[in-house]
């Protein structure tokens, strides 16, 4: 997400996705585990109580052996060879709570970790590791009904071929008759609509908010926003055009001709995360009549001056982390309210510009929609 | 998939996934294009007309990089340092068509190329290459109605967990109320409920048929077969047990409380590809009231003294590449019609213990099942 962020064109500063090393670390506490996103049987990588996480690399003829993680002389760690001839290395200190993407430097070539499952962030699918918060019961799976994660392919004219999403439909929809309010639910630069429900575990959020009765249920769908093919870099020439006709002009109605949802402004919801808040923002009000429910995820805020010719919706939520620049969300959401909005600015504390900030947000930002 | 196969009660061969070179290989023409299943904006790995792949991997300071495919002395293919740093390579000869696993090897340690998607077979994510195929229209993406593919996270008590499932669900299931036969299709050792909508393409497969009026729309069913946690070469110790609870007594309850499916042993099949087919034999064979159509795809063969004591299914449906053992299907299918059993033996062309085999024969099962 890093090089999105140097691009963009929002107002978040530059932050990374760790502590930096302080100069007296507590010792590390020796209760290691391998991380829940490893592959099945795979060790490595570890993580420990206190957020440290460990990494193990077998390339016994390598010259040199880097995680992306951690700083280590703002170059990721440095792993070191190992008595057995593998590599291992620990983090220079405690990582931030959730999701962290990463990457292996081995010999100056960019790999993933063998040991982990991949997520698709950076424009390519990067190494996973989840380091355990605090409050990660909110998106686990538990014994409660689980809604299901559906891949559809809908036509889309517009780029002359079909287009993937994938529709979150709660608990009892498959045998049931009611229709349902629909959040759509976008990615950051370098993401695609897998990220979601893989990384985000929306479905999961979803499932445990419906559970213990804090929500309505809903659907959520997600697709594919870099639709201009953006290449590295290439935020500059971004244009919303391409990626607003296949949301509005396509998915939109193709989702209410296949699902039963209620097909109206007043039960739809556009929010995104970064990049995706940019375009919630963009489409938002290019469309007004579309939407009625708006969410920036650390994604930029709302000005009341951006409704000068323009219908107030329903609700805006705002939101960011702590790390990031939690006065920028404050402050917009104060001037939001003042102006007459129904809005939330929320900070997710101890978090930068990640995937926990994300979840957290999602958590905080569901209950709100179509009341 | 080959260490299964050494370890696997069937009467396969073990066969490679590639021509062996010969002594006079032809021209390599040089009309190289990137693999259709490279990363977004990645240029290798690339296959030519000929069925030649070639690869480019950038590790500076590496002392060798292997890739496992193509013979290069039973190693793979050896890639060499160009001009520009990167190490580069064609395999020695022409493979396969269809779809191939595959790993690199860096200073010795196993990495996935990261130009390429991943797909989960030998008990990890490995790389995946297509080679181009002369019948590859069956399962192209195609401008016609598409049917989903969902997961589900469905209760065993058995297991003490929820465990995925991935369903497909045909054109118009969403917005329709007809009920469907249900096809439940195993993957093989080493690979889980992703493999057949992923590197199988059986929901576009199942597309064009029914956009082609080749079959009656049905529902597909693919959970994770490996139940009792199989280590590696660990096939020896194999119990049906605890996969037959899981699939029997809580997914196919489930799905028939949750989809519109016709809840009855005339409209249920199994089938399964290698190890799959193996358990899919069992299963059936177990339980005669549960499924009335049976196809195994590598995977072994029935005999008609199977069925002693036991009812006829409706039909029997047997596959192989040419390049495994197809003289053990076409006598079990000759063996089994004399009995008069309701049977078929196919035997995909100038295929081997690949997913091209298995995309094939799901082709040729699909119009025969639940008539």
């Amino acid at each position: 997400m890093k090089n999105f962020l140097k691009i963009s064109l929002l107002a978040t500063s530059i932050v990374g996705s760790i502590n930096f090393a302080q100069a007296q670390q507590p010792a590390i506490v020796e209760d290691f585990k391998p991380s829940v996103l490893n592959q099945p049987q795979q060790e490595y990588p570890q993580v420990n109580s206190q957020g440290y996480a460990r990494f193990k690399i077998v390339a016994p003829t390598a010259d040199s052996v880097r995680v992306s993680l951690g700083l280590g002389g703002r170059g990721g760690t440095k792993l070191a060879k190992a008595e057995d001839g593998t590599w291992m290395g620990t983090t220079d200190g405690p990582m931030d709570e959730g999701f962290h993407y990463y990457n292996v430097k081995i010999d100056g070539g960019k790999f993933n970790d063998p040991g982990t499952l991949n997520y698709y962030g950076s424009v390519r699918w990067e190494s996973g590791i989840e380091i355990p918060a605090k409050d990660q019961d909110f998106y686990a799976l538990k014994n409660v009904p689980h809604g299901n994660v559906q891949q559809i392919l809908f036509p889309s004219p517009s780029t002359n071929t079909s287009r993937r999403a994938f529709v979150y439909t709660p608990p009892g929809y498959e045998k049931g008759k009611d229709k349902y309010p629909v959040l759509y639910l976008q990615h950051g630069w370098g993401e695609d609509e897998t990220a979601w429900m893989n990384q985000g575990r929306a479905n999961l959020i979803m499932d445990n908010l419906i559970a213990d009765g804090k929500i309505k249920p809903f659907i959520i769908v997600c697709t594919y926003g870099m639709t201009n093919e953006i290449k590295m870099g290439g935020m500059r020439n971004f244009k919303i055009d391409g990626f607003q006709t296949v949301l509005v002009d396509e998915l939109i109605p193709y989702v209410d001709a296949n699902f039963r949802t209620i097909a109206k402004k007043e039960k739809r919801a556009m929010a995104g995360l970064s990049m995706g808040g940019m375009e919630t923002k963009t489409i938002t009000l290019n469309k007004p009549e579309v939407f009625d429910y708006y969410g920036l995820l650390s994604g930029g805020t709302y000005a009341s001056t951006d409704f000068k010719d323009k219908p107030k919706p329903k609700y805006i939520f705002l939101s960011c982390g702590s790390k990031e620049r939690p006065d920028g969300i404050r402050k917009a959401a104060e001037e939001l309210k003042g102006a007459g909005f129904n809005v939330d600015g929320y900070i997710s504390e101890g978090t930068a510009h990640e995937f926990q900030t994300w979840r957290r947000s999602l958590l905080q930002m569901a209950p709100k929609l179509f009341n």
